[in-house]
This record gives C-alpha cells, sequence and structure tokens, in this order.
C-alpha cells in the first residue's frame, strides 16, 4: 500500500483505474485506445462526461461545458482572448500560477491590472483587501495555489465578470457556479489524468471577443458549437474523466466529498499546529483543503523524518522548491485513512525526539 | 477478433495495448496515471520517447523534439506562429486539413498563398506543377490526407524552409528529416493514442518569429526548453507512444514497417483496380497507402456488401462523407491478415453477384 500525496497529476479512486485499465484491452469489443472520437460508443462518453459535470457542480442553464487540450497554460491565454472587450483586466497574484496567468493574458495583448499580489510573504496568504475597479472586463483569480498551499475560503465579490482558475481544486467542495462567467480548470487534480483541461462558460459571453487573434482551437464558442469535437479530443482521459466523475456521483457528490476533505485538512492542520517540531507556512483563515505546507522547525532532522515517511510507504510529500519543507495533497481520492498514516508519523517523528 | 480500419485513433499493436492497461494499475507502484510528470520514472518516459523519435526517424543533429496537446489543428497556429518571418507563406490545398492550415495560417496573421489546390477534383489527387515564391516563410503540405485518400510520394522541393503536417503517415515509411525545418502530427494515428502531437523542429528556426502574439504554450522554442514540461504533459499519451515506438523498433524499425505497409496497400489496390464492383477515387500515383478509399460502382448494392463486412467483424470502412462509398485506414499496426480479411469479402461479394 503507498500513500500518495504528491500534487498532480495525483491519486484517483482506486475503482477508476481498475475499470480505466480494462477499457484499455475491452471498450465494447475494442481499446479505448483505438476507438474512433466519431464513434457513437465515445460520442456517449463525451455526452456524459459533460452531464456529470453539471450534475456534480450542479451548473444552472445558461453555461456550456468544453473540453480542450493544453492544460490551464493554454487556459490563461485561452481565458483572456475570450474574454477580452475593452482590453483591460484584473487579475489577483496568489503565486506561480496566477502569476503565469498575467503573464499570458499580457501577452495576447491584454492590459493586465495586478489589484493585489501577496509576494510580500512568499504568497503565504490570500489578498483580502483591494480595490477592483468598475470598468474591468473581467477579475481574474486562482482559487486554490497548490505550490504554496492557499486557497480562497470565501470568493471575491465583483459585479462585472468573475473568471477562475479552479484547476486543483475544482469538485473538492461546492461552488456557485453563477458567480462565475469562466472556470477553467486542468483536469490532473480532482477531476481525471493529465491531458484535458475543463471549461465551464456562460453562454453569453461566448463570441464577444474583441480579440483580433484567435485560433480556433482557442475560441470556446466554436470549441462548444463542435461539441469539443473540433478536431480529435484526448479520448481516454476525458474517458477516464467520466470514470471518475461517476464514482463521485456514486460517493455521495461534492456535499459529501466536501465533509471529508474538511475532515481530512482539519486533522493534518491539527497536528501541524500542535506537534512542535513542525510549522504551517501559511495563515489560518488561507490554508488550502487540497495541499497543506509545512516546515520542520529544526531542518537538521530532514534527513531523519524523510527516512520515516519513506519507510511507511508515504510517497509525493517534498515540498516546492519555492516554499521547501513539506506539501501534503490531499485532493479528493486520498482517504482519510492515508492522513491518519501522515499523522502518526508525525507523531511518532516527535515521540521518538523526546 | 475485430478488424479496424478506422481513420483515427486507430488500432495500435496489441501488446501496446496489454502493457498500456497494465501501467494504468501498476507502473512501479502507482498507477501511471497519478504519477507526477516531474517523478525521474516518468522524466525517464519522457526521454526515452524523444530518443525513439530520433532513432525511428533517423532525426539528425540540429534537430529538437516536442510532444505539445491540442493535436494538429493547434499545431496549424503554432506552425505559422513560430515560422513567421515576413509573413508571407505558401500552401498547398489538398483538403480538408491542409485547408485547416491555410485558415488557422491566415487567422494568425500570416499573408497565405495558396499555391496549388486539388479542389477542382473533389481532392482526389496531389497537385504536382506549381510555381514557389523565393520569398516565402516556408512552404507548407500535408504528407498524407485521410479523407480524400491521397499521399505525396515525392515530397515537393523547396529551397527555403519546408513545414509538413504529417498527422497521418508519420513512422508510415522513411522520410529524410534534413528536408524540413518543422514536422508536426497529431499522433493518434502511427504514434501513439490521442491527445499528444509530436514536433520536430530544425534548432536554426526556433526563436526567429516576428508574431507579436506568442501564448508561451505555443512558442516552440519555450517549450523545448522546457524539455515539453513547460506545463503537465499528457502523460499516459505519452508513455503509450513510447510503448509503440519501442514495438516499431523491435519490429525492425521504419524500413520494415514501410515494406508491410507497400505490400497491404499493393493487395487492396489491386483488388479495387480489378474487382468490378469496385472503383478507386485517386489518381494512382497519389493514392494512400495509409488510408484506400473507394466506391462501389452500383450504389444499389450498398446494404449488401455493408452487411458482408459487418459480418466479417470489420469496424471502421464507412467513406468520410466529403467522398462517401468506403475508406480502408491501414495504419503501421494492422496486420497484411487483416487486408486480405477485407480483400476476401470484396472477393466473396463480387463472386456472389455472379
Amino acid at each position: 500500500m503507498t500513500y500518495n500525496f504528491g500534487a498532480g497529476p495525483c491519486i484517483l479512486p482506486q475503482n477508476v483505474f481498475q475499470e480505466a485499465s480494462k477499457a484499455v484491452l475491452d471498450f465494447n469489443g475494442l481499446s479505448i485506445l483505438e476507438v474512433s472520437h466519431r464513434h457513437k460508443d465515445f460520442v456517449a462518453v463525451m455526452d456524459e462526461t459533460i452531464e456529470l459535470v453539471k450534475k456534480v457542480l450542479n451548473v444552472p442553464d445558461g453555461y456550456s461545458i468544453a473540453f480542450l487540450q493544453g492544460g490551464a497554460t493554454l487556459g490563461f491565454s485561452i481565458a483572456a482572448l475570450n474574454m477580452m472587450r475593452s482590453g483591460k483586466a484584473g487579475y489577483i497574484n496568489t503565486g506561480t500560477w496566477a502569476s503565469g496567468a498575467i503573464k499570458e493574458a499580457g501577452k495576447v495583448g491584454m492590459n493586465v491590472n495586478t489589484l493585489a499580489s501577496s509576494e510580500d510573504k512568499n504568497f503565504g496568504y490570500i489578498p483580502k483587501d483591494f480595490a477592483v475597479p468598475s470598468d474591468l472586463d473581467y477579475l481574474h483569480f486562482t482559487s486554490n495555489n497548490t505550490i504554496y498551499g492557499t486557497q480562497y475560503q470565501k470568493f471575491p465579490k465583483y459585479s462585472g465578470s468573475i473568471v477562475c482558475d479552479m484547476s486543483s481544486d475544482i469538485f473538492s467542495r461546492k461552488i456557485n457556479v453563477a458567480d462565475f462567467d469562466l472556470i477553467y480548470a486542468g483536469a490532473q487534480k480532482n477531476l481525471g489524468p493529465a491531458g484535458v483541461a475543463l471549461y465551464i462558460v456562460k453562454d453569453d459571453v461566448l463570441s464577444q471577443s474583441t480579440s483580433k487573434f484567435m485560433p480556433t482551437y482557442m475560441d470556446l464558442a466554436a470549441q462548444i458549437a463542435k461539441g469539443s469535437m473540433l478536431n480529435t479530443p484526448p479520448v481516454f482521459s476525458i474517458y477516464v474523466s467520466m470514470l471518475n466523475l461517476r464514482d463521485a456521483i456514486a460517493n455521495g457528490g461534492v456535499a459529501v466529498i466536501e465533509k471529508e476533505n474538511n475532515a481530512k485538512a482539519e486533522l493534518l492542520y491539527k497536528e501541524i499546529d500542535t506537534n512542535p517540531l513542525f510549522t504551517a507556512t501559511v495563515n489560518k483563515d488561507d490554508r488550502s483543503k487540497m495541499n497543506a505546507t509545512f516546515l520542520l522547525s529544526d531542518e537538521s532532522l530532514k534527513d531523519e523524518f524523510d527516512k520515516m515517511w519513506n519507510d511507511a510507504n508515504i510517497v509525493g510529500l517534498k515540498g516546492h522548491r519555492s516554499v521547501g519543507g513539506y506539501r501534503a495533497s490531499m485532493y479528493n481520492a486520498l482517504p482519510l485513512s492515508s492522513v491518519k498514516v501522515l499523522v502518526d508519523v508525525m507523531n511518532e517523528f516527535t515521540r521518538s525526539k523526546g
């Protein structure tokens, strides 16, 4: 048994792996890898995956779903291109991915206003007090920051359009889709394997772009008109996403998942806060329930602690170089029991130090 | 046993499916779907896949390999963006995909000169006599046309840069990479499953673009500098591509594959040409060895013929609506024995008609 705390691509439910493995050998008589995307059996997969996204997130009427390639990184450009009106947008900079979104929006000609940033404290908090000009094409933020372990517990309000990169916490908690004009998310955390990105877009904002530059692949209106089959979609990644969403429904949907994620986060942060050998890197209010970042109080104990969790078959715990220390990613598929294993190791480690 | 003549995503070797299926359950202790792309085991996969491409295609020094998402359709834009110098390019229009490349180049601001087109005969041939201005940024063509069943048997010559979309016949025959500045190809024919596209680019042409617009994801120099890991790559599609290229090497490489493809095409076209109930849609000189398109001489026999090949467990034989009739795709992994099954059905059909 391996306990995979990796930041992504990450753990998915074991039964999803089982079913995906079978489909590589036999999906209605062919391998899922050799089925035409135009075949009715795959069209049914695409349709079901779209319906499952709508069901799990309670997506209201007037929104469409697309599955594109290129991850959130291409999404940075796609978001800016599709939402460009006057050409002025507001961004909140909460670290690496938010910074990337800012950079890419600028690269497609957007005049980017960075309205707030937590760079002053190595992105260890979520900025809260900032003014938002009323004339923005949209306000953009990143809901969860894998690298720095921060997460919006309450989303910013804005009377205009809101665009959100939810790559690392979509499907982990209830959201009110109606608050957003565009949500985009790389799949490889709580949706499916790497290779597909989800777009949830308000129909009203489609085809309104003023950008002179718009490759058809990046045009959400064109993609949605073709049902994400403008060209060959990433068949297998979508298929596995469908399996995973079916599993989410079978397990009670996002309300139950959110409760479990809260319990996991509570357990781990309690240990970090009470164990004298560890310190959290993030403000209590802004801590991510997906990625808990923490440091050793005494760096000289590193080798000893590393040996202990490695011996316990924990993998993926090394922190990102931007923060150092440790990062425990607790995506949907990671059971509470795995968090208990980690907490026990932390406990045992401290006991062994007397 | 199913005989999959589908146009793509298409058949791959059965042992590749077997190994891929296993890796979904166990790739060094984790599912290949939950392995971080930064893990040394996946970095090794990426490295090996790049080396295998170089080996199989005999890629000379001075060329780099990248694996991106978005298929050849995003590739249409990527090619034009990265190769833009003065902003004038020449394209050969051989149908749907070539037309798409022309359209997308125009959309990113390229002044596109369509130097030749076979539209006058429903793209049933490859244009050969055309002048190429000397001042183009590049000459672009599509090596094989899945929909119309045409294929360049000899590539056009040009003293300047040549860019080629080889999506549907790369790895099917020997090519001289040094003749091209940029080759791009969606994976889902002879490389791997859908969800990844291959770029082979001459290092000299990188970072020379004059385009004002260049999302980082689409910048080949940036992608190659990061080893195709600018963001999370499509892990599974690359892994399966590696398995498939290993299989290609184990089976003698592209020289042996080409011989087999020639034998398959010869067998099928001979039947089409000699069987009075069928007619080819393409000029003899320009026929694709990947996708053979043919019509029934008498359309009223359609239901009867369709029943026969369906009963023989042949799938994917229906022609594209642009051409009608039938299309037998004979990608690398389709064995000669499968072509024999089809030829036997065609023969038997004609015999049964007396």
